[in-house]
């Protein structure tokens, strides 16, 4: 597998970053993980507009207009068919501390990965004892409270973690967006969320009216079916949420959605 | 200048860490920067304490035990005489994702710099539009905030940012802590701060009374005299708060406390 290193393309063993890089050094940069399907990158042009979107948040000045061909690319070198491509973007090498000032030019990595082969099942989560930071238009390296609740909930056998912010909202996990279901409808918090790709993929695709809004988990524990998205895992039932002893069985209508997912990534929609 | 990378020391341009690195993907480790007069490291227990601090924070399985001979082997390599030496642990090598399990040994990289010879002039600080993220144990790699305030603060030409939490209380600076005079008594916040090591000096070798507690702008307002500290500007006078147009002149207290310090430094106290 061959790496993108500020355009060079290098073996796995030799794709190295210099260590005065502030990806590195502080965290200092941001990325996106995007979808490979029968070689094509799903919803790339999303992918890109919050890649954009973090950047100006970063205040990197890096543009994107090069990627897509850079992705193409490492997808048709790496012969990846079925994976992701994970594309990150630094402020660049400068001395020790946190001034930007003298700062070298933004770095740019490209890697791919293989998707797994093992089917994952229903998830349990883990209920953070870290608060979610606050908001962040897309994914930020330097993201450590996410980071944390997800080792948390790997350390109590659960996959992910369910982040909270500071006035008891429900946010998203450490890595992906959460919906339940009450009745027919759908429900996905909308504020301190990172607005996910396969997020967007589900309210775009959903027969079944989508409820946009601020909740608690008093409106949680109501739920008739819950589940997470991200791009690696599309649509996941959750069967638990602990330590609270929550538990959902009914996954008949995210199964519906799971379908019309596939689909979309199958038509490259 | 070599820096050492993972057992090995590399010069400048060979310096480099894995594109897997967790640390260059995620922001997931710790560092410490230590000040170096007459080749010797200052406080160096008290950093080595700290680290821990954020090692342990972090769940990341590291000892520090070896550092102070790989910190005395590299200011003796690199003939560092007034400097720093920045220590940094990450979690190691892993795939995509946050996830913690597989991941490889913990990365360690020791780099030097040269003092600069540019004399500081007092401060001027800006307000930060940053809250303060949770509190954090140390240095931590992932802390976007405070990075972002730092960049704000220089794009309104002021030296460093004043970060306050959710509560408006008073926290620190970007890379600093911060004191303030009124009267004879010495004040600093106590809570949502990095334990400075030169705020830990300071407190030690204070002739004035020293208050820690929790603060707002309105006790700061009533200031005679303001500093911040850090183990790269020492004990450095404000002179300004903006954009709120506070100013401070009087800084002959401060200058009693810096020479005290310098006094320390010296003689390694």
């Amino acid at each position: 597998m061959q790496s993108y290193v500020n355009g060079e393309f290098h073996s796995a063993d030799k794709a190295k970053i210099s260590i005065r890089d502030r990806g590195f050094r502080l965290g200092d940069g941001a990325f996106e993980t995007i979808l490979v399907h029968a070689g094509m990158p799903y919803q790339l042009a999303l992918h890109m507009e919050r890649l954009e979107k973090s950047l100006k948040y970063l205040k990197i000045k890096a543009g994107t207009k090069k990627f897509p061909k850079i992705i193409r690319t490492i997808i048709a070198k790496n012969k990846i068919c079925e994976g992701f491509v994970r594309v990150a973007v630094t402020r660049g090498q400068s001395g020790f501390g946190y001034s930007a000032k003298n700062t070298g030019n933004p770095s740019i990595i490209v890697e791919t990965e293989k998707s797994g082969t093992t089917k994952l099942k229903p998830a349990k989560l883990w209920l953070s004892s870290y608060m979610k930071p606050l908001p962040m238009p897309g994914k930020i390296i330097g993201n450590i409270n996410s980071l944390l609740s997800r080792i948390e909930a790997e350390e109590n056998n659960c996959l992910d973690s369910l982040l909270l912010d500071g006035e008891e909202k429900i946010c998203e996990t450490s890595s992906a967006n959460i919906f339940w279901f009450l009745g027919r409808k759908l429900f996905t918090p909308k504020s301190g969320i990172v607005e996910g790709t396969i997020r967007s993929a589900v309210i775009r695709l959903s027969p079944f009216p989508v409820v946009r809004g601020d909740f608690t988990l008093a409106d949680l524990k109501k739920a008739d079916a819950v589940f997470v998205t991200n791009v690696a895992w599309g649509i996941l039932p959750v069967k638990e949420l602990q330590p609270l002893g929550l538990k959902w069985k009914n996954h008949k209508k995210t199964k519906i959605l799971a379908q019309l997912l596939e689909a979309d990534i199958h038509g490259m929609g």
